[in-house]
């Protein structure tokens, strides 16, 4: 059982054991994981009253409101769409054992690349207790041992889930080991254990994310943050503009992909400001923008210097008014947490210039921003959203939970 | 002209001058590239003569002997093979724009994963000048911009050989920076730049690497510890083993690839450990043993538990007798830096077993450790070996220096 009261086990014993787990977890068959997941779908289903126990222990506790309140609640739904994602998960491919290329040298040694698990992934992560489900079985389906830190509010539910989980017959014993999450001496231990731990993907606010980044010792992937611009262009269809405005300021501003800074050519902002502002108010949206902006469109706020790097997080957006594509451009890689950005324009040749040149995870042409995501883009599954250029950028799931290893057969070869 | 003595510049004003750099870096095309990297290789043959100096300078002043001196040395046979290095660079494929995958999703989004550049590459260096040619024109060809920390032994050569490559006509402004080496604060401020490095590349001993891993805010590609083992199985042909085993210690003993540890199955144990032993007696190597090794071989010195850990680098052996293939992986697996490893046997199945559950970046089947390098790999160049599984691992280059992003073209989708 994942870090019982009964016994007390310190952080690094739970370490060592996983990384001794992530052997067994290395070797297991891509139909041995499957049944493994789906026996894990079925006993959170069974153990849910215990789980909507264990969660409402949390929600008392917590005394949260709010979206904070709604992230940790679990409901039966909840539950059954938790399960359901874990047996989606099962149908997936396996990127284990892939090979990736194979070649001969010219002195017969033969070189094959195949990917192998990582071996121990640590998250950590903050109070919603679904992701301690979907880390873990991630991590499973890759043949990683996980080692989970979740949020002290959600401290019981996540406790609950581990054990189901990890109490699951044929789950290699300590393949899933959750930290204690009243201290943050385990957040330390977890994200300084070079040569027990393989990677830490930190997964939550930029407070949690800048901690990790700043105090880990294991190499790390870097997620969420998300300062995302959307730049109008001059021969913008404006319908589709307010269209893709809207739907990335206002469907879910608490999220990274939503977006956060509007950039408009200065051929059109007379013209379509007043219209956009107009509807991002009625929305609910606080309008910052610079001094021509507000020259328009009077209502909006002064913008700070800092405006242009705060990631919101919330109904509010920044407008700017830009000379050209270049312009658009040239702020974007400035500004941006290089997370996600879109140009609305007709023009071919601009749209390709904003897709070659910001240098940003994700690029889009007339489309939302919202849809920087791993089931949006048809992966399955999401592990998170990498801020980083190192091992991956974007959304990711399995394959990035994998690294590669070289296997050469020889028959004698010495190097000359 | 990369940090001229003339006009004082902080590091942060040369890695913001990077980062600027980069951006038209990585606009450049493959032709583009692969003529400036021509130009670079004639203007260091052009130039010889003043990289002689220089490197003369370097060498009366550090007064190295031995290999330290040899590392540090050119001579006009280096400088050609160096020219001769970079322009096989410019025959090999450009990775950058490469498309890795693109496909439509059912509303119609056409997603594309393509290679880009890193953005600003890193490299910490010890005392081989010819690092600061090789490193930079890999960078180069991948529309990375390099920031250089070499060896202060080596300061004037790298001086001279950074000059003379930012000074080609065409090299966009500050693509490649070299930093102060006589202090240590140069190497801190390069590894913590978050925001303006993309990643650090360490290349050296282990104290070097230690200090990076453990003191960077920017991710690392950790490279190089080697303390390879080469499992010698019942059923191994001992005139293969001994080859192997001679030109994978003796070869080149300085090198991360070389062996450091024998394992030998306790069936072949008497007699084979007599043989090799003397074999590697008259080759200068030292040979320690556990207890059964030393009864059969005489002369054989005592280990010590540290032994199974350390990478010797020098013409030293540790011995041990393991009861079977699954006892000389468990033994790899705990001991091993992850870097290579060699069975040799004739059974297949032992062999397959190895090669599956050894977990290191490259695992041979009758072959020497010695070959885990770029270039015998076939990839025409090398820039280090990853030991670690985020990224990359085993010997990388081109690829390896490149991320990934997505291009995603809509119609005005939006997210339900």
């Amino acid at each position: 059982m994942a870090g019982g009261a009964a016994v007390a086990v310190s952080t690094r014993e739970k370490l060592e054991r996983a990384r001794r787990a992530s052997t067994s977890l290395a070797q297991l068959s891509t139909s041995q994981k499957d049944a493994l997941l789906l026996k894990i779908a079925d006993a959170l289903e069974k153990h849910s009253n215990k789980i909507l126990r264990a969660n409402d222990e949390d929600v008392q506790r917590s005394n949260l409101a709010g979206a904070m309140r709604d992230r940790l609640l679990l409901t039966p739904e909840r539950i059954a769409e938790v399960a359901a994602a874990v047996r989606e998960v099962a149908t997936l491919a396996d990127p284990v054992n892939q090979v990736l290329e194979e070649w001969t040298r010219p002195n017969g040694l033969l070189i094959r690349k195949i990917r192998v698990p990582l071996g121990v992934v640590g998250i950590v992560y903050e109070s919603r207790p679904n992701v301690t489900v979907d880390a873990a079985v991630l991590c499973l389906k890759t043949g990683n041992a996980v080692v989970l830190r979740g949020g002290k509010e959600a401290s019981a539910s996540n406790q609950i889930l581990a054990e189901i989980m990890a109490g699951v017959d044929g789950i290699p014993a300590e393949a899933i080991e959750l930290l204690d999450s009243s201290s943050r001496d385990t957040v330390q231990e977890l994200i300084r254990a070079r040569g027990l731990v393989d990677v830490v993907i930190p997964r939550g606010g930029p407070g949690l994310i800048s901690h990790v980044m700043e105090n880990a010792l294991v190499p790390v992937i870097e997620t969420g943050a998300g300062n995302c611009h959307i730049f109008v262009d001059e021969s913008a269809d404006f319908e589709m503009a307010n269209r893709i405005i809207l739907n990335a300021k206002t469907q879910r501003p608490s999220v990274c992909n939503a977006a956060e800074k509007l950039l408009v050519h200065t051929a059109v902002a007379a013209k379509y400001i007043p219209q956009i502002a107009r509807k991002l108010t009625d929305a609910g949206v606080e309008l910052r923008g610079d001094a021509e902006t507000r020259r328009i469109a009077p209502g909006v706020q002064p913008t700070k210097e800092q405006d242009w790097s705060e990631e919101y997080l919330r109904l509010c957006m920044a407008i700017r008014i830009v000379s050209d594509v270049d312009e658009a451009i040239e702020h974007i890689n400035r500004y941006s947490t290089k997370h996600s950005e879109a140009i609305v324009t007709a023009s071919q040749i601009n749209a390709d210039k904003f897709l070659r040149k910001v240098d940003s995870a994700s690029v889009y042409w007339n489309a939302s921003t919202r849809f920087t995501d791993g089931g949006e883009f048809g992966f399955g599954a999401e592990m998170g959203v990498s801020t980083q250029k190192l091992h991956c950028r974007g959304p990711f799931a399995l394959k990035e939970l994998t690294s590669t290893k070289y296997q050469i057969k020889g028959t004698g070869q010495i190097r000359e």
